[in-house]
């Protein structure tokens, strides 16, 4: 049986990907894949991605050079979450930090904090393209 | 600011929350949380999540025992998606894998592989109700 048989796309044709650096685990970012965003990862070994708000099909990287190298593709036991191991360049989040989770909540449930530095300012991410 | 300021919850009143394993980094399951589930996961310490198929409220681990004890909540750069991490009691998954993640496509990019082994069966777990 094909793994794609396992698998369960909602009702936009979509599954969340989480995305994990290899080795050191930090989660890095989710986002959605359609079926040829799937293919694509696998058949390139970099991860692309269906956007929901642009309504298009992008490697993610393209324009800022942060490309994913995948280890490893699972997925879960309903088939409706992929969790893709990958090799980071750079920064994974748009805001130039590593992870997109760079805020934490408080103890106090409402406050949060920042929980790691960014490394790049957005505005020096996309000037290269 | 309130964290609940920073969040996007989607047309069903829903976020995805990424549950991973304090320590081992361990990514363990993904569900969803509407915003009674995730001040009732803040208040309490304990994940409660929105169920879609059930169209339920419920308590991780309610019914299995299989609980699980907030170490963080993180959330990301859109306020889309959670990340929160725990210390699990046993499995996770439903199918009695530590992890739901248990399977990865193969390097044929077709077929896939069991990459942990079950801790329980589903019906030991279940029946304990």
């Amino acid at each position: 049986m094909s793994f794609y048989d396992k698998l369960k796309f909602n009702e936009d044709g979509l599954v969340p990907a989480i995305i994990q650096e290899a080795g050191t685990g930090r989660v890095l970012m989710m986002a959605w894949m359609n079926r040829a965003s799937i293919e694509s990862t696998i058949q390139t070994g970099r991860t692309h991605f269906w956007s929901r708000s642009r309504k298009k099909f992008w490697m993610k990287g393209e324009e800022s050079g942060h490309t994913q190298t995948v280890r490893d593709l699972a997925f879960d036991c309903d088939g409706d979450t992929l969790l893709i191991q990958v090799e980071q360049v750079g920064a994974a989040c748009h805001e130039g930090f590593k992870s997109c989770f760079f805020r934490s909540v408080e103890g106090d449930g409402v406050n949060f904090r920042m929980t790691e530095a960014q490394l790049q300012r957005p505005e020096d991410i996309y000037k290269k393209k």
